[in-house]
């Protein structure tokens, strides 16, 4: 698997006359050789020239972790008391077009710069985000269950099990972390948590403002999980919006139904070839037409993968077309600002014929009596 | 305290000729005006000019989460379909000295580096590193107290309350975890637990190996410790090594002996003025003069702050003098490839006279029959 994506990757390098590719921390480097760097000021930086033998520049401190992989790799440790920079200038001292990271530090960046003045850098995603971008079955497989997992704890939280009224939302929200770990995450990547006036802020994360009875809450969670132990996880992301007992307001209602069908259109419109700003486009023409335009303040989605956010991004001037196997978030949402927000989202891969959705925990307005 | 802060940054900047400071991701953000950009695709800038205000260019969507201070930054919320990027170069468009943030990612530093063709970049913890090493009377609170919130989770494993033979060391690292959080940490950063052979690779995490009597186990936990909601965290980092049950081998206990009377000798060291590699010396004289110099395969330690990896680091080559406020880990390792690890850490603080300890916790060899 490594190996092939390996070959892809040369031939994309041969193709925009890229001499050498340097990865880091972030997610291409586990992608492309199945390890993840530590993001420590110890630099570990994979060398991949287009003719010649990948190698992986390594603190010696972490090359025990290393799952080693020689036909993809080989490896470089360094000692305490060497300049690792210039190790990596050293096996890239012919490029002349560099590759890097997208995620790589500023510091380690400039440095490269100082030690191959003549070389011209760009950031990698331009080579390997289009790669990257179209998943394949091993990695639709772990996308579908990480949605699966985060469903399980969608519909917990929309049956009532999760206590909601007289608790905190960032008790709420390690409620909502531990039962993405039990049902199979490595890890917890956000559980948003935002009741009433708290909703209307997006990536408002969860404070000690206790829930009442009546109130509108916009959880959003998701994290990160691998099929098998020693391969790169794949994330989950889902929101649902949820009413805190009795008949919601008919304000939320009516806004809400208006949500529900704009993530619905969305979802109908995505296909093959379409540009993916249309996809967008089939969110916000709904919500624009019921008079809420001025309120859907974000992009309806984002791609998603071994990353939360990655390409292809769902959002008005992107032209891009859909490929089969893009994954990517449908997320449009309704702010009302210091009073309420609502949001409703899915994960769903481009197939041949139309989405392939990885969540399908019920769209509606959960009324909650907990 | 932030106003303060953005002075000394302003003098460094006149000493130094750097026209501007471009900060992100990473501490030097929340260090100068107290908000901690998100890790995302959507580019969080501060853009302090040497004369002139300063600027945090931030996502419209984020906007709502910074706590104003209008006294040190004004707010230039973007947009979703809008180029952040272009937007940081137009108010630094007269630099011709540019200072970036260290961990600023590349895809944002090369997108800098094209609307500026003609300025120099550096990495900005040139200017910011010293500054941010000489901890103040606040940060130095905020050590103190995250060091004594660590030593409290580690007086209950070296007490016996943590149970540890058959439980894997997952669920261990876990349950230290849980207990660095119910100390008050805000987060965890990490809670290595290596026992038995896992211990010799010192940045093992912990795995699903079962841990059983009789073994050495290295823990070493930290996380970050808030005193005030709002405000920057600092971070605790201590490291114990524990013995499950029964008489330690002679081998180990001898070993262990050594470990401790160096970790004492490096912060016996600790003095004004003295370069950083000095300190590493007087751990490495015990280490080596007792014939374990080629176990001790690590730099015997690393500043600590926001950050739990920051200057100055205690390492050889490194001949800058320690000075009052500096803050860093003094943790020499003893490694026996296949076998077993041990390491001692604590963190302190240089003070007029000496090491100033924020780690108290016994430093003997607990034996834990538990």
């Amino acid at each position: 698997m490594f190996a092939e994506r390996m070959d892809r990757v040369r031939s994309a390098m041969v193709a925009e006359g890229v001499d050498v590719v340097l990865l880091s921390v972030g997610a291409e480097l586990p992608w492309l050789c199945g390890y993840e760097a530590m993001p420590l000021e110890r630099l570990t930086m994979l060398v991949v020239p287009r003719d010649g033998d990948a190698t992986l520049v390594i603190p010696r401190l972490e090359a025990a972790r290393v799952v080693e992989r020689p036909e993809v790799f080989g490896l470089l440790p360094w000692g305490e008391t060497e300049d690792p920079v210039a190790e990596v200038a050293k096996l890239a001292s012919t490029a002349s077009s560099v590759a890097v990271g997208d995620k790589t530090w500023a510091t380690f960046v400039l440095g490269l710069q100082e030690h191959l003045p003549s070389a011209t850098f760009a950031p990698a995603s331009r080579l390997l985000g289009p790669l990257r971008a179209r998943k394949d079955d091993a990695e639709i497989a772990g996308l579908r269950a990480a949605g699966a997992a985060a469903d399980k704890v969608a519909a917990q939280l929309q049956g009532g099990e999760i206590a909601l009224v007289g608790r905190t939302e960032a008790d709420v929200s390690a409620d909502l972390s531990r039962r993405l770990i039990a049902e199979g995450h490595d890890h917890v990547n956000f559980a948003i948590v935002g009741s009433a006036a708290n909703g209307a802020s997006p990536h408002h994360h969860a404070s000690s403002r206790v829930i009442g009875p009546g109130e509108p809450i916009v959880c959003d969670f998701g994290g990160s999980f691998s099929l098998e132990e020693g391969l790169p996880g794949y994330c989950s992301d889902i929101t649902r919006t949820i009413w805190t007992g009795g008949e919601p307001s008919a304000e939320f209602a009516e806004a809400y139904a208006v949500l529900h069908e704009a993530q619905a259109a969305a979802v109908a419109a995505v296909a093959k070839g379409l540009p993916c700003q249309d996809v967008d486009r089939a969110a916000r023409r709904v919500i624009d037409a019921a008079g809420y335009g001025d309120r859907f303040i974000h992009r309806t989605g984002h791609g998603i993968g071994i990353e939360e956010h990655e390409d292809p991004y769902i959002v008005e001037g992107n032209d891009e077309p859909l490929e089969v196997g893009h994954a990517f978030s449908i997320e449009p949402g309704i702010y009302t600002d210091g009073r309420w927000g609502m949001r409703l989202e899915d994960i769903v891969v481009c197939g041949p014929d139309g989405a392939d959705p990885m969540n399908k925990a019920d769209h509606g307005l959960a009324v909650v009596d907990a």
